[in-house]
């Protein structure tokens, strides 16, 4: 799979993805990410890419030239009608979710287009933008750490990027576990400071151990994440056509 | 402000913090991460951090020791008493947002944990942390890059961390904005591609820029996040007392 990341920050990357999982997946081979800088596609000599909004206001905003002409200079590389969908990071976008990880998993390639300062002009997300995705809704300096958030969500749902493969299907939020948070885990040593592992996850009795998890499972989302089990959660990018 | 990450990977966190606006505010000394590594308490000689869960299951789950001993040494850092709140970076947590970073921003320093692999033990949950924070409903290789999200988010409502003041203020969530998505902004140039900014903008009318820009904000909060406007947002991060 591979992304191509629109920044004005590619730097910001380079030991998230060299670390961890994502640094073997590439080095592997399975995952491949490249940058794209609007600021070398900036009309003038001083490489402008931004200016204050139009009506007045604080901060600064991405212009549409240099915007579009990164995307176009991607797109430019895929047989014509078969260019990789461009996604915006945004906090104005629809909250990304494990389904959407899911989707996304599914195309051979990825934009992702890092908004910065105070935002990104209008007409770049109308004309060339396909999903506004936002990982929560707090505010960040700029896009490059939800994209790296994506890049690692989508990535490790990529076949033979994460080593063992069940892990990624009973985890939280994934249909194995039927759209609620995982249960409580535990792992030696058996007791630390006085405080015990559960009886039951060392009785050797599956059938109990299997009741434990369930519970563990629903009480956490009950308490916590009531909303997760009115099954509120839509599949809103669709698959690769 | 000062972050302490307890992270078995901290150099995936080297080019965030040293790029952009978080870099500046490190450098100009606003801001201070430092890291501590659960493999430095681990027990044996092979440095040990996980182990496979009690009653089986797939993957790895981080021990007790490691992680109580990393954080441990950040407490013994501080006053009795005083110690830093232990947040705990976990897709089981409560979704992190804008309120919350207001609230950690009031604290002088924090404690930042990253799970990895399958999870972390409970009984380091129950015993060692004070929040447990969820950046969104989606599944990544570990709690670093959700870490960065935190620490970026925090950082910028930091005094003196973001340039200019007004900037804070006025985005999507923040009261400034009712808590509604920002309205679309534009900027130079007018016209490209036959793409027009609306007139209203460049009117200097500034009652009519006002009352366009209130009715964008509603529209796509409306369109997109109708949730945001039931007021859905509580306060569950006290401020430092």
């Amino acid at each position: 799979m591979k992304f191509h990341v629109v920044t004005l920050f590619p730097e910001m990357f380079r030991s998230v993805l060299s670390g961890s999982i994502l640094g073997r997946a590439s080095d592997a081979g399975h995952l491949s990410v490249d940058f794209v800088n609007p600021r070398d596609f900036a009309l003038d000599t001083h490489r402008t890419v931004d200016a204050p909004p139009y009506g007045g206001g604080p901060g600064m905003v991405l212009m549409v030239p240099p915007l579009s002409k990164a995307v176009d200079s991607i797109r430019n590389q895929y047989p014509k009608g078969e260019p990789p969908p461009t996604v915006l990071m945004t906090p104005q976008g629809v909250p990304f979710n494990q389904s959407d990880a899911s989707h996304l998993a599914t195309y051979d390639a990825l934009t992702l287009v890092c908004g910065h300062y105070e935002g990104v002009d209008e007409r770049f997300v109308e004309h060339c933008v396909d999903f506004e995705i936002s990982v929560g809704d707090f505010i960040m300096t700029g896009g490059e750490i939800p994209a790296m958030a994506v890049i690692d969500a989508v990535a490790r749902l990529v076949p033979r990027v994460l080593g063992d493969d069940q892990s990624a299907e009973i985890e939280s939020f994934s249909q194995g576990n039927r759209g609620l948070l995982d249960a409580a885990v535990y792992t030696k040593p058996f007791e630390f400071q006085g405080w015990r592992v559960p009886e039951v996850l060392v009785s050797g009795d599956h059938a109990a151990i299997n009741q434990y998890r369930r519970s563990s499972s629903a009480r956490k989302t009950l308490e916590r994440r009531p909303d997760l089990m009115e099954g509120w959660s839509n599949q809103r990018i669709p698959d690769q056509p």
